[in-house]
């Protein structure tokens, strides 16, 4: 009894600290268990023989959110498992996982020619046999054994240098001086498996105690939240401006300063998201400049968080990295600091098993950067297949290639089809009652906002559920659909919003809409009102 | 000027930081820069204009050191790097890495079976076409075919379950079964790029302030520091035998852990290397008895680094896992908090840039494990092939299958090589002046002290070196052989040692030796008192 008393007030003790530090939305967004109904815990003693116990914990590790990953998606999974166990159970017969960024667990293909690579690379001896002829494209032989020669000794399995293979680096910066016209340091490269660990390295550099803020958009991925949780430190928000297509004012940005500069809060870093998640938007060139003239003159830090930069959907706009826009305004490597993260898991590509990313860092004094590489070094390296994945990605296939046209073709389909599917979806959404939904015009998500019934607000909160994610919930339970409440990537207070990924394969699309449709009519029609 | 004087300042009060807190001859020993000479960093202007100094990052980061990546490994790569330009300006004509466990640096071949599955699951199109019958052995074929069933939709490119796929985890627990005669459970695995991250996460977990304790052994495995002065912790020290063959004392723990509570410090955990790094011992079945024991005593958790449980060289010696050692002696999962973690980077697969492993964690509250889950959950996956292989390490080709002879045959000659250069390495050390070496019963080091004349260690400390710093970098300059001062790892204070590595092959170890021989009797000759 006294050991639940004393874990209740815990977890009542970091709802309040949450509730106060942020919105009320946030209170019911904190990640929850998986279900270990199955596992050796069942039979576990009573808590208070183990030694850790939340109460001693790190409270760091304790605040730390992480919604994508959340409580919804444990119930999606348990679902799951009761459809496998007894199929008929459920008013639908799979679950439509609509909450991550993670394009092939819904059924798109990998690039053939970047996995012809992969594959050769981990089993370098079958490049001689006449065999691999019949099996693999003759440039994907090719470029395996020119990757194969960069690596010191052909080891694909050695740890490499601690940022990442040196020809694998200067591949890569020769693919962002291809794509900004501007030149790219190979020693400027730091590989990851990931952008994730990449954010997390800069986080741990910067932050020094909850004083240190770091600017976020508001709404924004829960990576960053959670990382500066995790690091300590406190998220210093700026909200984007839904009305205007989520836009970013400068003018927010400095009221912001302010209001955190009066809280004793030193703003170290400007975290932007280009294009933006959950939110879509593509920055304007000219935003852009306005937001590198603002850390700048600020002495900011820009981490500017690129790792949807194939991810454009609209004519109208298209992707500028942060370096290329800082360079076109001659500012050099002594005038901004700048780190760019890009991955394999997003783009055309969508390799997020492969866990391969790496970050441009720029504008950093030589001792500082000597720190970054002893804290990418204490991992020794990321992983190799991810490395060349990255290496791949920022150097395709090019005109004249053997695999040239139908790689062409494979990013091609994808593309266009992604722009198709979350045309689809906003038309959709924004044809549900009390649903607004700007224009994905990049990224992998719509973030529509809901307005809710005062009624259905005062249900949610008899559940002790955030209102979106009482929605969520409910959508979840009766149609198989898994969107993530907007509460996990903070909104403005007593507004709702969900996040929607655009990737389940177009086929799907009607059926979905169909089903959505239908359960919110119902919806509404219980709570209206 | 300024900024010089006052980035020196820094550095110092770093180093008297760091001497009151350990011991003098970790003054020298910390990571230093990689050679950015060569980068775009040499135009850069005065560091006053960058916004981040080494006096406003985190301080956590700045007393982290890391040293197997350190000084010693940045001079290697600048000699490599003249050797290359111009050949014929050094004494010798390559770098011999023995700084590192990294056998496939070295030559050592990866296990054909292992590497056939991967490259198949990188690139299933493959598994149904005939030419592949012709490349890939059949068991390899099925096993393809087998893990790609266990991943939903087949898809390596997508992010998995946060703890790992879970068909690859019930594999894993089967072998870690098979392994220990006792049950594993696939909810207990958390799979994980390398040991390094799990080691962090638990870290993470534990470490609330700098009083917060863990214990580590003396000398121990640099992540460790690294990982709990990243996390703000304390490293609480316990000192291994090196009379006794590196022996793991109660008494010493004991002792301890009362200086530690006498400071104020709470220890956490205690952290086992087994078989040893950099000591190379295998601790007896009744030593481990007493170390579970006295965890169950104190409610500490063991950490128990396994990594190197497949390299074990000397026949009175086995390796047994605590799990094992804890189950066998009547605790169950109330008793006992243990977390055991394992990699594919070291055995005799040795596959450290597939950045695979895993911890299976047993003895937690379900509450505290909603939460190592939730930190897990923030970096989404580990990366995919690494997961496979570290199934595979696991659960190996069996007999019947095709590829067992071939396979026995890899992994027989690869243990046996490096048994003999184990002892042939510990044979040349005793033979040297002034050193003596423990036998390396298991692992892949050898950890000699050498008594250094006074007049070394004089012109060491007018180096401004730790002595065996000195002596490494003397030997490094005039042999390419790359050793780990044995301030890197700490020691005893007033002992100095190095790290060598087993891992070089095995028709280079008579010219390593000799070169060896003779640089260290020439360097006796110049210091002797």
């Amino acid at each position: 009894m006294m050991r639940k008393f004393v874990a209740d007030k815990a977890r009542s003790v970091l709802r309040c600290s949450l509730l106060d530090r942020h919105c009320r939305s946030l209170s019911s967004a904190t990640i929850s268990a998986p279900d270990f109904r199955s596992s050796s815990m069942d039979s576990s003693p009573s808590k208070s023989s183990f030694p850790v116990t939340l109460e001693n914990i790190s409270q760091k590790v304790l605040k730390c959110e992480y919604a994508v990953r959340g409580e919804i998606v444990s119930l999606a999974q348990k679902l799951q498992e009761e459809l496998k166990a007894k199929p008929g159970t459920h008013a639908f017969d799979e679950i439509i996982y609509c909450n991550i960024g993670n394009p092939q667990s819904l059924g798109q293909q990998p690039i053939t020619f970047f996995r012809e690579v992969l594959a050769l690379c981990d089993h370098p001896v079958i490049l001689d046999k006449s065999e691999t002829q019949g099996l693999f494209s003759t440039d994907s032989i090719q470029r395996a054994w020119e990757i194969l020669d960069q690596i010191p000794g052909r080891a694909t399995g050695a740890y490499s240098h601690s940022q990442g293979i040196k020809g694998l680096r200067d591949t890569i910066a020769a693919g962002i001086e291809a794509r900004d016209g501007f030149p790219a340091d190979p020693n400027d490269i730091f590989l990851t498996d990931g952008a994730s660990p990449a954010v997390h390295m800069m986080m741990q550099l910067l932050i020094r105690s909850e004083n240190d803020g770091i600017f976020c958009p508001i709404p924004q991925y829960p990576l960053y939240s959670a990382s500066i949780a995790l690091h300590g430190g406190t998220l210093v928000p700026y909200y984007l401006d839904e009305a205007t297509g989520w836009g970013l004012e400068i003018s927010e940005l400095k009221k912001q300063l302010e209001a955190a500069k009066s809280k004793g809060i030193s703003v170290r870093a400007l975290v932007v998201i280009n294009p933006g998640n959950p939110t879509g938007q593509v920055l304007s060139e000219e935003n852009q400049q306005r937001i590198v003239e603002f850390c700048k003159e600020e002495g900011l830090v820009l981490l500017a968080d690129e790792v949807y930069q194939e991810n454009v959907y609209v004519p109208e706009k298209e992707f500028h990295s942060f370096k290329k826009v800082a360079r076109s305004m001659g500012y050099g490597e002594k005038d901004i600091s700048l780190v760019s993260f890009q991955s394999v898991s997003k783009g055309y590509y969508g390799e997020c098993g492969k866990r391969g990313g790496y970050m441009e860092v720029t504008g950093f004094a030589a001792d500082v950067r000597e720190q970054i590489y002893k804290v990418s070094s204490v991992n020794l390296c990321s992983n190799i297949s991810g490395q060349i994945l990255a290496s791949l990605v920022m150097s395709p296939p090019k005109v004249g290639d053997e695999s040239y046209e139908s790689y062409c073709a494979e990013k091609e389909g994808i593309l266009s089809s992604l722009s198709r599917r979350a045309k689809t979806l906003e038309e959709a959404f924004n044809k549900l009652e009390g649903v607004t939904c700007n224009k994905a015009e990049g990224a992998m998500y719509l973030f529509p906002r809901i307005r809710l019934p005062e009624k259905a607000i005062k249900a949610a909160e008899a559940a002790n559920r955030a209102p979106d994610a009482f929605y969520c919930q409910r959508l979840l339970n009766a149609t198989g659909i898994v969107f993530v409440p907007g509460s996990g990537f903070r909104q403005v207070p007593g507004t709702w919003h969900f996040r929607c990924t655009i990737l389940p394969q177009e086929d799907k699309i009607p059926a979905i809409v169909n089903r959505l449709t239908e359960f919110h009519q119902k919806f509404m029609d219980e709570f209206r009102d």
